[in-house]
């Protein structure tokens, strides 16, 4: 099944989503909803993010090839992580498929994508082993942990580097009953595939981070966990570019690229 | 003038505070509301967190004083930032006062209060001066940035450190019309003193920090930025303690502390 939440005419409401079909749900996908009659195509609706998170995590380093290629090509010595250490987001970073990523006009460059997948938690959960980990997951997105690197490597956080606005593309629906772990993710650059991963290779499983968290926090409604990138994160992102993430279940997340004008 | 978040049997409102008396709000703060004519003491309903923060931001290191003193005490060697830079906080951790903050089982410990000054945006802003910053704000509220000290030093980022569940006190009201940056807050252990400090103190004031927020970032109503503690943060926090922060316009954020059992 697929979720997406829509705007229309002012009006926003969560959706079933098959094929080019849209069929409106009554009430939030992380309550009790009902299916509706209601039936329209998808091009006649705005696709909003699929959920405003309460909490916004990120993995941050999980492949260890990204972790290879930045060190090589950023001349960095980052090592692998050795613990499932989440990171955060910022909501206000966050656009849906569609709508630009806009590059700040003072941006030294290079601006690069990072294509995850990300988990959305269904059901309020603390304390969860590995095993069942998954049982408080209602499905699968996909996010562009858009980054500028000149930041990254010199600011004191990642506030500007990752959360600068729009920097954090997330859609386009939610896929449900999918394995995390057997899931192939493919970047195009214009149309050409820039990389392609498989999640098999996380160096630590959804699963894990899922659990590692929850014994500590209590995973809400909404939360997403973006779960890292694997591989070069090239070609550089300039005005005019499209950027798109793709993973067959779930859909593809395109974004245009602009530069602000100074 | 002072705004409170307010439960009483289920049903969730804001109020305007005045001495001990609570006059029901129509609406939120954050919106048009109107005055109604119900009031209650204060005593008959349970007091929440003042709002919930669309994004939850904190300046980290923002007083030198606090700086030099975790250098001495930790045997560190952080150098006073030199920019704005921005951090985040998560949104599970926030508890209101009154309620405990939780030490897990497992902390290897010090855990200790930070008690903080924090804006709290009202209006929707992007690209504001230093000289309109504290335009888009409603007023302030206090927070305790309570930290585990091992976890700080040994994660690879401040996930379980600073946002296990609990470890964010932040409240008790909203405060109008302040100076941010002439106020005095006071943190109290069991009754006592522990430290004291000027705002006047910060290294970037809070104009500062939302001016530079804002050149990439939209601020959002409910939005929140901690604004950094001062000076030492001892003693050490334990099962059984009660500690407060202080400010006389905005109240006391008072809460006891518990280890959770293994």
């Amino acid at each position: 099944m697929k979720f997406g939440r829509f705007e229309q005419q002012g009006r926003v409401f969560y959706g079933a989503v098959e094929g080019d079909q849209v069929t409106e749900l009554e009430g939030s996908i992380f309550d009790n909803y009902k299916t509706t009659s209601k039936k329209q195509p998808l091009s006649a609706l705005k696709t909003l993010i699929p959920c405003v998170p309460p909490t916004f995590y990120c993995a941050g380093l999980n492949y260890a090839a990204h972790v290879e290629w930045a060190n090589k090509r950023k001349g960095t010595n980052t090592k692998l992580p050795e613990k499932a250490d989440v990171g955060y987001r910022a909501n206000n970073a966050l656009v849906a498929t569609g709508e630009a990523i806009v590059i700040p006009a003072d941006s030294p460059g290079p601006v690069q994508f990072e294509g995850e997948l990300v988990a959305v938690i269904g059901k309020r959960a603390r304390n969860l082993s590995e095993k069942d980990a998954l049982s408080c997951v209602l499905g699968y997105t996909l996010g562009n942990d858009v980054s500028e690197r000149t930041w990254q490597k010199q600011d004191r956080t990642l506030w500007r580097a990752k959360n600068s606005d729009t920097f954090k593309p997330m859609g386009p629906f939610i896929a449900t009953g999918l394995d995390p772990m057997k899931l192939t993710v493919t970047i195009k650059v214009n149309g050409t595939t820039a990389a392609e991963y498989d999640t098999g290779k996380m160096l630590f499983s959804a699963q894990r981070y899922i659990s590692e968290i929850s014994k500590y926090m209590t995973l809400w409604p909404g939360d997403v966990i973006w779960l890292g990138t694997d591989g070069a994160t090239e070609p550089d992102l300039k005005d005019g570019d499209t950027v798109e993430v793709i993973q067959k279940d779930i859909g593809t997340l395109r974004n245009p690229v602009v530069r602000a004008k100074a």
